[in-house]
């Protein structure tokens, strides 16, 4: 059988774990894999790479997604069925047998979608779904390759920002926040907590999109915490909202009407450096926090090779429509395995994280969301690197030669945009 | 002979390793070395720790400074004479002949008036300076410890965030924004150059405060590189001015008008966005890159245990009023040595980035630059982690008992801030 490997959505440190899986398997069954250049719109674009010459090693440890990743919002089939003819033409003149697309929740609906087209035109296809978000919120799997590689980057830095942040002395004393990723929901801004061992270790504070923004208990709090330490350390998620819904965003943006989110934690900042007039520091990693290679946890990018080297099983299998899923068999010591969950049922789900992972009060994580968190970041891996900078895979892509006419539409714009 | 060591200035990712190495040749040669919290305020305070128990390898691998650091401003004897006799009735009862101190600019200047002070006081002390800052801006010194690590930081980040531009694909393009430390120095903007081996590679623009920010220049390079690969990539130096001097800062920052610099990668992305109709992400690493300990340079780590142990051979030497400097003897391959600066020649003198080391156009380095810069970032160091963090150096300090009645005279209320 010919498989084809795509990428989908926002990239992660370990995604390219996951196309190792895949071609390592697809080696070892005596498969063959080719990748679409930038998700689905490879397969419409019919731009093709052969995985026959691709060192896995070096692929897996590179950040990104070596074959190009995309966004985009799949019409439904009766709206479009020239763009799931285009589609099945490619796969067809590829002879293409099975489709691994890796992604999030917004790509499973793709995979959803492609399986039903498929039967519905008898098309012989096996879909399957290979997790991955830094978000950690697909239904059905404990958790999501390349959130625990974030959460490991995001937890340390915050641990190593504490040494900073005890380090100095002042008058005013200082505030710090860092501001994770998370627009819905509060998975990484909760795996900073993990860098705390007691309650005086950083951060003092995490808020979640899956708490509302209660501004006086957060000025009670930091208060709490500034007088004692003279520091306060803050962990906000991008996607942190008031009582009623609206995201908090910086003051200053208002000048910018079409930014839904942003500068949530350089509000949080300014509120609290403003309420106690001290110092304030802000930190937003923003895309180093899903790229950062040479800090991933070992457990994460183990869990990303394993699921893309499933999904080759399933398409083998013949299990269509199916998503690779980690399931949790312990908390401690960790131990999961992988199953087939229907990506019909999850697909286009968003799972947040749960009050019970979440303190009392709103503004920290729980023990059983530390117990939860905690195997996820566990294990470091060696990073290659040529003059003191991690390597990458490097090299040109192998394309495959185009047996079909261009493609010329829905979105052929997108598809063929400058990337 | 009984050395201080006081650590001041804002903290670096291998400050403790120059503690380390402090401590190391002491034991070496049989002295004793008592630490002061919080820089010399520890010694107004006579808060001193003793180091007879000191881990030291866990104390080399530990970010931030573990004694606690602080900026004073000195006053001059002239004016605070009860000042300078409180730190010498310190460094008697404690039976203290020499003082290391480990610092920036502006603590080389504490050693030059502490220097000349004992000498008009006939106290028998040796001042040594032991270099130490992430902006690498102290003149006499080829490279200062703490810069290399945050450098290296700064170039893996861009390469890896750079692995993730070129996977999306938009119609609509994007522009990368990473700001790095340096209000007056670009050295640590210039430094993520490395992370790019050809000029398609991140950054594509490097923003230095030495050179005046030309908008239209910017936005012309801006638009060739966005045309060519649909996405650019530019570190800005925090620090970056106009032609007239002014600061760079967000427009949005007009809400704060006690903030002088800040948001100045935010404004640049919002310009570069704003011209282009293009997306954008802004990175603020802030305090992260001066305290990742999770990813040094093996050579600035080298570096910064050698400047240790060289400081306290001149103490013992008797070479008082010296920096231990760090001077280099050849590129590549890479060697250096350790050498005495007068610290009165250096002391509140700041190194800019030379005009050879930036390219002709102004944004972008040389290649005389990147021959300076590229082996200061070579090599990486084990990370002891426990349950997936880095471990840090634990445990508390051992406070020395006090000697003398508690200090009232300037600065007490600084002296004694809560933390």
């Amino acid at each position: 059988m010919n498989l084809l490997y795509a990428q989908a959505g926002g990239t992660t440190a370990v995604i390219n774990a996951s196309a190792a899986g895949v071609v390592s398997a697809a080696r070892a069954r005596g498969c063959r894999v080719v990748a679409a250049r930038y998700g689905i719109l490879g397969v419409l674009a019919e731009a093709l790479v052969d995985c026959d010459g691709i060192d896995v090693e070096a692929l897996a440890a590179t950040p990104g997604g070596l074959f190009g990743s995309c966004r985009l919002d799949m019409p439904a089939e009766e709206s479009q069925p020239a763009f799931y003819d285009r589609i099945f033409d490619v796969l067809a003149a590829h002879d293409i047998g099975g489709l691994l697309y890796n992604g999030g929740n917004g790509s499973l609906e793709v995979v959803a979608m492609l399986s039903a087209a498929a039967r519905r035109r008898g098309y012989p296809l096996v879909c399957v779904g290979i997790p991955k978000t830094i978000d950690n919120d697909i239904e059905g799997c404990d958790c999501c390759p390349g959130f625990g590689s974030a959460a490991k980057y995001l937890a340390t830095s915050m641990r190593e920002v504490c040494r900073d942040l005890a380090s100095m002395t002042s008058r005013k004393g200082r505030v710090f926040v860092m501001e994770a990723m998370g627009r819905n929901v509060g998975w990484l801004a909760a795996a900073t907590a993990l860098a705390a061992r007691d309650e005086d270790e950083a951060p003092h504070i995490v808020l979640f999109p899956e708490a509302p923004f209660d501004e006086i208990a957060l000025l009670a709090k930091a208060e709490h915490v500034l007088t004692k330490l003279g520091y306060c350390a803050i962990t906000v998620a991008e996607g942190i909202r008031h009582v009623d819904g609206s995201p908090v965003r910086a003051r200053t943006h208002g000048l910018d009407p079409h930014l839904r989110f942003g500068g949530a934690g350089e509000e949080i900042a300014l509120l609290v450096s403003g309420a106690f007039d001290c110092h304030r520091h802000y930190a937003a990693p923003d895309y180093l926090q899903r790229s950062a290679a040479h800090w991933v946890s070992a457990v994460d990018h183990e869990q990303a090779l394993a699921v893309g080297g499933a999904a080759v099983e399933y398409a083998l299998e013949g299990r269509d429509g199916m998503l690779a899923a980690i399931r949790r068999l312990d908390d401690a010591p960790y131990r999961w395995d992988i199953v087939p969950v229907d990506v019909a049922r999850v697909a286009g789900l968003e799972r947040r994280v749960p009050r019970e992972f979440i303190a009392a009060e709103g503004m920290q994580v729980s023990e059983a969301g530390r117990r939860y968190l905690a195997p996820l970041v566990e294990g470091e891996r060696p990073v290659r690197c040529v003059n003191g900078l991690p390597a990458h895979c490097g090299g040109e892509l192998s394309g495959i030669a185009r047996k079909l006419t261009p493609y010329a539409g829905f979105a052929a714009d997108l598809v063929y945009a400058r990337r």
